[in-house]
């Protein structure tokens, strides 16, 4: 019985090939157009309507890559892409993920593949040990904690949020059986800064639970800060409100600042809340001891999260997340239907990642961290966060040489928040005329209610000459307009 | 300024390396033990306790793929691997899979990278017009409906319960703007066959709203029929609850089961409940003429799903779904900071997928449906399928014509349901011993009270002369067990 597709013999062709085409893209990326020039539709009228019944010719599907795909790519691994945060990719990850889609087990219990269980959470021990998170966040063979690869940032947070949800309904439900619990949820408020992102707030929507963003301010560094949270629960309290869960952010996404959890962290805990974590971007900056620092007050929280696939070389998607109870994490969750039940899991050394996420299925991600820690080394990777740092100082230095710019948040790390002095109205014709341009790529945010720009370090190539040559375009599109609009 | 890793010369070679070494593994899998021979913890011990501070060399990682991981695989891709429902590997998704890894673009909107979202787009209305589904689900260019990818079924429930929940709180609230989201919320109540998968129960958990299970019958295939669904209806809406949400399945997990959506179809209409149809594993037979009339009745559902990544050979994940209207997914999530806006978002032809999902960030997965539909063709997906299916009622012809041996649910599709007539101690220590030999792998389900094998034609490369075997093997450990417990 024959079916289409390919044999291992073609895959072996193919596959070399692909790797080859691989290695051309991201040696020349440079040389495209970081943003690509194409309108809303461009793609439909490009391939046929429907799947052809018979099977194309290989030749004319990689055709296909650089006349109907590439065109329409952002190029988010360009050293001219400095939009969003970064996005990893690395050698080694893209290695580990090959063997990963081979391998194609679904981890969703020990049982289901035992391999893809451990070595997640070794890895996640590893990387809690470069972070030097309190112990109490490591599995080890006996503890109590530890650590799990979510897809995203935004489900770490709602996860967090329903354990939290989960664990004060439990938790007043037995002092008072009787109180219902959706009554309970409807008194519920969470907690996150006016800087935290969106999917924060989404968070909330989902779990049907009250968010309240605390107010940050630019004198305080767009942090959030003990007197104002404690100001803001004692209100909620005095409301008839149960605050049961604050979300702090470890570098924001508008401007890459700070919460200042050691003051936060010991609030949370005299409140009996859950302190969640979210230091996506900022996190894998923590493995350098000179930025460990920002992480002081973890000890108080019941959940970390920060995202490997951001800005440490693993590739999209691992977002690594530590609790400190695992129940805590299960019991919102555990279901046990007996398809999926096993021998060994009531054993104290397995752990079902099912439950620790919004997803059943899961792919064999820790394949991607193993193979980076292990070929970079510690040290290649601290080598790595350094560099993008000084890049971002490099860039910071260009703006405060320019009168006619300010910077517009501490830089700290790999984001510099600029604008030119003056009306919004100037630095959003700035922002337009650089992506039209279509060099380098840029996206705003809005601090302190003016329209800024963000520079993010992003790709894994970016040189001190990629961010003078950004520099000097910037800078030429910035005299253009001031031409034409000199106030 | 170096930083160590791994650059593209060496990526040459060492990614030539790798894809001889995954088509060598899954040319010769056969020969591996199906299911690991590893006791909880094994793989600690086997690896460092924590990362390299150097770099390690690229020899000792690959050598550990054998020494430390393969040893804790249950190779999903075997022939011998019968248990849960498939999961897809082909080598053109893995081709695509690396493409997409390269690119590496973060798919959150349309302008973080165009090509992303578009073929996207495009490829779940290819996929519709395979399964033949009614036009308002696709995209097309002026269509109100249209498909996303989403990671897997769980999130797909997930994601139309949550915009069921939004739709009905904003038609109540316009008929009675002085009801409180969270007393409508209390009164909601959601419904599921009670065969259907646990992530169901689970989504209801997460969204803060009752899910009730619609009891079903062995005399009615397991099937949730119209009158049982309308008698709990009536009742529940005299107890002042709201009826809004129904998550259908088409094959379900324990018995691959069809809810009689002709009947419950219409229901939902005339309650305006949002009826959600999960087709997880039995969705990709739908490709298939002969198999179509079981997804009849699809026209009254307002969103479906099935997953690729199951039986469609897309590697995981790629679970694919579509709604009729785009605005009430969108509407239950949108938020629209700043640093996500971009120019074309207003306009009608762009889809921005993050409004669409429970993650913000999204892989280039299209590439991987566009890749498999070229290459394989429709009639070669429809030949697969169809294999499949022939193996699985060449199991069931062998069962049958055993006396000491009952199938306990029709097969329909790949999955047959068997035990060995009496006891289920009997058929537990069956499992117990198939299990333990290694040769093949199954998982068990409950049906009607009894304990069930289930036998799950699951690899690409399963042929006839493995079936043959498993039956043998099975049966042999038959009489072992008739020998010692004879009833």
């Amino acid at each position: 019985m024959t079916t289409c597709g390919m044999d291992a013999a073609e895959f072996r062709k193919r596959g070399k090939e692909m790797v080859d085409y691989i290695a051309d893209y991201l040696e020349t990326i440079e040389q495209r157009e970081v943003y690509p020039d194409v309108q809303p539709g461009y793609l439909r009228s490009l391939i046929p309507n429907e799947a052809p019944e018979e099977p194309d010719a290989y030749e004319d599907v990689v055709r296909d890559i650089e006349r109907v795909i590439m065109p329409g790519v952002t190029h988010w691994h360009s050293p001219y892409f400095y939009a969003y945060f970064p996005t990893a990719n690395s050698y080694p990850a893209m290695l580990a993920d090959m063997l990963s889609g081979a391998i194609g087990c679904i981890g969703f219990s020990w049982a289901a593949s035992p391999a893809c269980t451990e070595l997640e959470t070794v890895m996640l021990d590893w990387l809690g040990k470069m972070l030097n998170l309190p112990d109490a966040f490591l599995a080890g063979t006996t503890g109590l904690g530890g650590g799990v690869i979510q897809g995203t940032a935004s489900e770490a947070t709602l996860v967090a949020l329903l354990a939290a949800r989960s664990r004060i309904v439990q938790k007043i439900q037995a002092d008072s059986p009787e109180r219902e619990e959706l009554d309970i949820i409807s008194r519920l408020v969470a907690y996150s800064s006016d800087q935290a992102h969106s999917s924060v707030e989404r968070a909330g929507l989902i779990a049907g639970v009250r968010m309240k963003k605390i107010p940050t301010a630019v004198s305080k560094k767009f942090a959030v800060h003990g007197e104002t949270f404690s100001a803001m629960l004692k209100e909620d309290k005095e409301a008839g409100l149960i605050p049961f869960y604050f979300c702090a952010t470890l570098g924001t996404t508008p401007s890459c600042a700070f919460d200042c959890i050691t003051e936060l962290g010991p609030i949370c805990k005299a409140e009996n809340m859950w302190m969640h974590i979210d230091a996506a971007y900022a996190g894998s900056a923590f493995i350098c001891p000179e930025f460990r620092p920002l992480l002081n007050g973890v000890e108080f929280a019941d959940s970390f999260n920060f995202n490997p696939h951001k800005w440490l070389l693993v590739n999209f998607d691992c977002s690594a997340m530590w609790v400190k109870k695992r129940a805590d994490i299960i019991g919102a969750f555990k279901m046990d239907p007996l398809y999926l039940k096993h021998d060994h899991q009531e054993s104290g050394l397995v752990t079902d990642y099912r439950h620790w996420q919004i997803p059943l299925g899961r792919r064999f991600r820790s394949l991607k961290m193993w193979f980076v820690f292990r070929l970079y080394g510690l040290k290649g990777l601290q080598a790595y966060i350094r560099k993008h740092v000084e890049l971002a100082k490099e860039f910071e230095r260009r703006v405060r040489e320019d009168q006619r710019f300010e910077i517009s948040a501490d830089v700290v790390l790999g984001l510099v928040c600029f604008r030119m002095k003056g009306s919004d109205e100037k630095n959003k014709t700035l922002l337009k005329r650089i992506n039209a341009a279509r060099k380098i790529h840029l996206v705003p945010c809005q601090l302190a209610g003016s329209f800024v720009l963000r520079f993010a370090v992003c790709a894994r190539t970016t040189e001190s000459r990629h961010v003078q040559e950004a520099w000097s375009h910037i800078s030429e599109i910035a005299s253009e307009i001031l031409q034409e609009l000199p106030n």
